[in-house]
Parts: structure tokens; C-alpha cells; sequence
């Protein structure tokens, strides 16, 4: 027994064959053109879709994870900006194939992977958070994906955690993105002066900056760099303990990109946050998340 | 059928007999005097229930709100410190009664009284807080009240919106309650010039100011309340985005003391919220608590 997962990225459409054990049989994808007609977006995910249909002829359903808000008891895009679509109907879309068609979030899809496959496995209660471009979030509550009462919420992301600070991409100022996401990173790796590591890095071209050269360079010792990165420890530990006083999870995994510093990242972040947390006692777990860049489709496989 | 409720406070334990309807139809209350042993106070809970058991003969259940860490399924107080409480086995303390005992979090039942006969009746998703000497808080989802995996979260309060901000009594620097509650408001009131209307009010003694004349003054149109009075609303609709942001709840319900401001904190505070709330459309009520301080007795007496 198989099914379809499919990751609605603004660049790629991905789509897999998920098997039972949460493995990867099959991965293809085409570019997203995002700038397209959705229709012809639809097209694509349908003709990947044919394409597993024929190489596999057990696959019992298929689950599309698209960022925007998602009505998924009805399966429908209520709104995503950078793919332009609005009101898309997936699940009639995809009719043809006659298997069930489910459509979630695409961070709520990598928190469900997380949890059915991955870091998360063992719990009930998680929440994965993705630091990278930006920040995203899902929450796995009594082993189902926690949602707002009209598709929305959990964009922990968007919780403000310095209202006199950063401006945030989504308007606002001081949202937990604007502090823990790569962009923050590089945001403050491009600050530094020309005496950094940083700096000789990129051979003075700053808008070569990433986020690891940021890590790299604290590592190396270099001053500057170091006061990035412990404020980012700080900040990021603040979101994280806002998130156990708000949810106490059994446990938090981190994804996305940032997460690639492994126990150099979770081990002083996790000693900040167990200061933080109220009451003095935490009891929530935090570690890295193990499905890479797969977790949002290995999620959207398994979504019923 | 009627059931007990108990709203087991830092200076009252206030016992009633609630209805089917929510009605309270006898209250009564021994100060709580929190210096004593445990097993004291415990002794006068079970007082306060055996008058009420001697005056009305068809009690079901005993419900029992408290500040602090509780063990809802057994029915445990974990702990909490300003009754000097740890793990103290209420169910087992009330067994001579022969009903079930239940226990929960004051929050938690104040959010729960608020949804069955309050302002949040005809929802299932609600979150209640309430602006106090603290910011307390409690979410109702899918009609029960959500808790943290170890009995803890929906600390709402202790969500941190400013981390360069003003310390908290938790300990940690810019929480919700250090900018919402009203003790925020006397704060503030406090820093004013002797030429503000506030210094008027409490005739140069800024030891009486509280939250009502601060509000007061504002209204009255003194130029360093309004000042502080914005700022208020301001903060307490930065903690609101965060709330719908993160549970994108049906409805947020204000109770405790600011409360009491009504029309005159809500109307402003929601027109803020919605410019706040990510992707723009916000979808969330805003309303004043209609039980008031029962709320906590009403929703205690519906445990079940």
C-alpha cells in the first residue's frame, strides 16, 4: 500500500511515492513556474501524478502540501500569494485518479512527517519549527495536526517577540522570523565590519553572505560573529520557550536549514530555553528534525 | 442535578452551588488564610462542602479551581506556590463525599465557565484572559480546555512580546502580563509628573493609584495617561495578534478588572488587533467576560 505525496513548492513541485514505513520509492519533479496560471500549475501536479499511477498500482491515496491558507476538509488553496491561487480546488482537481485527495499546509505536513516518521516519532505532542528563508511551524496535538478555527494559526513564526524591534516581512515588527530565521542571520552577518571573518569570507562581497558562513565564522572565534550568533541563541531560545509556555509539548524539533548546525545549535539553546520556561521546570525535549527537506512530503503522504 | 464549585483563591475559598443552567444558587467563602498547613485549608474546603451537601440533597460532582501546576486526571494539586501546595491529592482529601472530584488549573476553569454560560457560549474555540494583578489565561478547543502534555501551558501571560523590555514577576523580561495587566497600568501610572490629572486624583500619593484612575485621567483627556493608556492598548494588541496568530481561535474573551473598561478597551484594542494579525483578514472576535469573577467558581462546579 502506497501513496502520493506532493510537496506544491513556490520553485518545484515535488511528488513521491511514500510505502507504509514513511520511505521514499519514488521522487520526481518538475520547476512550479510559479508565475503561471494555476491551471496549468494543476496540469503539472496531475501529469506527475499519471506518471506514478503507471509505475505503481497500489497507491491508495494522494496529499498535496501547499504553503497559504488550506481549507483541508474540503481539500481547497483558500489563498496562497506566491502561487497566486485563490479558492483552488485540489481535490476536484485531482478527481480523475479516484483515490482520496487530502491538501494541508505545507509546514503542517513537515510537523506531521516529523511525527509519524521522524524526530517526533515516539510522541503524541510535538512542534516543529523550520528555520530557514523564514520561519515555520506546525503542531502535532494528541498525534493530529492543530489548526485554527477558520484553517489558520500556529504561525509561531509570526508571534512577536520583540514589539520594539526588527521589522518582519509580513509587516509587522519584532515577529520570531525577524529573529531566528537564515535571513536574520544574514540580516546581521552583513552588518559586521571589514576586520571579520565574515568579511574574508566573502572576500568582501557581503551579499555573498549565507547563514552558515555566519556559524562558520563564530566558530573560527571571530568577535563579531560570535555576538550574532549568541544573540541569535538568545532570540531564538525566547520563541521557543514562548512556545512551551504556550503549549508545553512533549517535544520541539528544529528543521530547515539553520538546523544543519546540529548539537552546536540545540545543546546552548536548549540551556537558554530551560531558563526560560515558567515554573522553572522544563520538561519538553529539544532536538533536530531527521527527515531533512523531505519531511513536508512524507507528511503530505501520509495526511487522512 | 446540581454540582459544587470551588474557586480555591490566595486570600477566599469560595464553595457555591451551581445548576444546570449555570446559576449560582448559594455562594459562600472562609478566607484562606495561605500561611497554614495544607491539610488546614483542606479541612475548611471540606467544611464549606458539608454545609452545602446539608442544604442541597441532589450535588453530582465537586469541581475545585486552583492557582498553580495540577494534575487534572487524578485530581492533583502538582504545585503552587502561593498556597505552598505540593502534590496535595484533593480527590483523595474530598472522598468522604462520595461524587466526583475533579480539579483543574483557576485559568482553565475561568476559560471554561466563560464558554459554557459566559461570553464564549456559542463556541468551541475560545480563549479567555484575563487582566488582573496577572494576565491569566485559558483555551477552550473543541469545546474542552487544552492543556500542555505535563499539565502545564496556555501561559499565555508569560509569552514574551518584548525581549528588550520590562521585567516580569515570572522572572524573564517582557512578558504579556508585564505590559497587559493592570499592575502594568500602575506601573506606569506611577512614572507621571505631579502636573498630570493622575497625581490630582490620589492628591500627590501615588501609592493609591490603580488601573482605574489611570484610565480615568485618560478619558478626562490628561495628556500622560493617554500616553500610557495607548501604549496599553497597544501592547495588549500585540499579545492578542500573537494569541490568533498562534490559535486563530473563534473568539478571544477579555475578563479581570481592565475588563471592567468594556466598549472603551475593547472597540479601540480590536481595530489594532485586525491591522496586526498575519495575512491580514482577522476572523477572531474580541468581547468583554460576562461571568466576571464567578467564572472560575462556574466553570469548576461544570469539571467533569
Amino acid at each position: 500500500m502506497n501513496r502520493i505525496g506532493i510537496d506544491l513548492g513556490g520553485t518545484n513541485i515535488t511528488a513521491g511515492i511514500i510505502d507504509e514505513e514513511g520511505v521514499i520509492l519514488k521522487k520526481k519533479s518538475l520547476p512550479t513556474l510559479n508565475e503561471r496560471e494555476s491551471s496549468l500549475i494543476i496540469n503539472d501536479i496531475s501529469k506527475l501524478c499519471r506518471e506514478l499511477f503507471e509505475e505503481f498500482n497500489d497507491i491508495v491515496s494522494i496529499g498535496i502540501g501547499s504553503p497559504g491558507e488550506i481549507n483541508d476538509v474540503d481539500g481547497i488553496v483558500i489563498y496562497n500569494c506566491n502561487l497566486g491561487f485563490e479558492n483552488v480546488d485540489l481535490r476536484e482537481a485531482l478527481s480523475e485518479f479516484s483515490v482520496p485527495v487530502f491538501v494541508e499546509n505545507d509546514a503542517n505536513c513537515a510537523a506531521y512527517g516529523e511525527h509519524m516518521f521522524g524526530a517526533a516519532r515516539e510522541y503524541e505532542d510535538s512542534v516543529t519549527i523550520t528555520l530557514g528563508t523564514g520561519v515555520g511551524s506546525g503542531v502535532i496535538k494528541n498525534g493530529s495536526i492543530f489548526k485554527g478555527s477558520f484553517y489558520g494559526g500556529t504561525e509561531i513564526g509570526h508571534m512577536v517577540i520583540n514589539a520594539d524591534g526588527e521589522y518582519c516581512n509580513c509587516g509587522r515588527i519584532g515577529c520570531f522570523e525577524a529573529y531566528s530565521s537564515a535571513t536574520a542571520v544574514i540580516r546581521e552577518g552583513k552588518k559586521v565590519s571589514t576586520d571579520s571573518e565574515i568579511c574574508r569570507i566573502v572576500n568582501g562581497d557581503f551579499s555573498k553572505i549565507n547563514a552558515k558562513i555566519v556559524f562558520d565564522a563564530a566558530e573560527m572565534g571571530d568577535k563579531e560573529a560570535v555576538c550574532i550568533i549568541k544573540a541569535y541563541y538568545k532570540n531564538l531560545a525566547v520563541g521557543l520557550a514562548n512556545v512551551i509556555n504556550i503549549f508545553q509539548p512533549e517535544i520541539i524539533v528544529i528543521g530547515g536549514g539553520v538546523s544543519a548546525q546540529g548539537e552546536k545549535l540545540i545543546n546552548p539553546v536548549k540551556s537558554i530555553v530551560d531558563c526560560m520556561v515558567y515554573g522553572g521546570r522544563n520538561k519538553t525535549e529539544l532536538v533536530q528534525a531527521k527527515l531533512g527537506n523531505d519531511a513536508g512530503l512524507i507528511g503530505a503522504a501520509l495526511l487522512k
